[in-house]
């Protein structure tokens, strides 16, 4: 089944298109969790990061900071979050590659909360996670 | 002054370091979020995506995918998030640009929440948003 983003980049369902080239398409994230809340994603589908070729997550990117520029310029947010979500578990609910860009004002409602395991952790569990990322590259 | 990363990078204070080359450098951050979250964070000092060549967010960007697979690889989390927080009030409190890759865990303590203003918005208000944003590009 097509995902709601091929059908919006076949024009099958509307979206508010700001962006678009050979690669990648943006638009509007209906949702508007902020105001310009905006969704890069490629065209050909991905479901994931792991699955994106280097070369189009390096397009994602460069045209995320066209737009981050682009969002800054018109909407003067305090702030921006680069957000990519892989996985239902991470907030993932369409399994077709996308880059949130989310502007950030005061009071704007986004929450993020992430623990500090600093003092649960000694030198020994810090030395042995990366030593399981090194020997996993 | 010089950022923690750049000490970092200088060697004049300790980190668990999972990547380097000549651009970036990788390593585990302090507050273990969950357990594998690493940065990404690039040699030279670039205070934001904003101010982040082109050519450079590619790199990150590609060491970030190779190091999200030796994450995948090494403690088969249900899931992933690439995170790039700008200012101070999307979560930034390190002002050296850094990409976060935050490995998601079921009952990991991590919680994003973003509000739906769909139906708060008409048509005429995507449009208008949209074209604010493509009149700034």
């Amino acid at each position: 089944m097509k995902s709601i983003f091929t059908r919006i980049i076949e024009r099958e369902i509307p979206a508010y298109i700001v962006y678009e080239d050979d690669l990648v398409i943006a638009f509007l994230d209906i949702s508007q969790a902020t105001k310009g809340h905006t969704l890069v994603v490629p065209k050909k589908v991905y479901e994931n990061l792991y699955e994106m070729p280097d070369e189009l997550a390096s397009h994602v990117m460069k045209i995320s900071i066209k737009l981050a520029k682009a969002i800054q310029k018109a909407f003067k947010p305090a702030g921006l979050n680069l957000l990519n979500n892989n996985g239902e578990i991470a907030g993932q609910s369409v399994f077709h590659f996308h880059m949130h860009l989310i502007p950030r004002y005061e009071n704007d409602g986004v929450s993020m909360r992430f623990s500090n395991h600093m003092n649960d952790l000694n030198p020994e569990d810090y030395k042995n996670r990366a030593k399981e990322i090194t020997s996993a590259l």
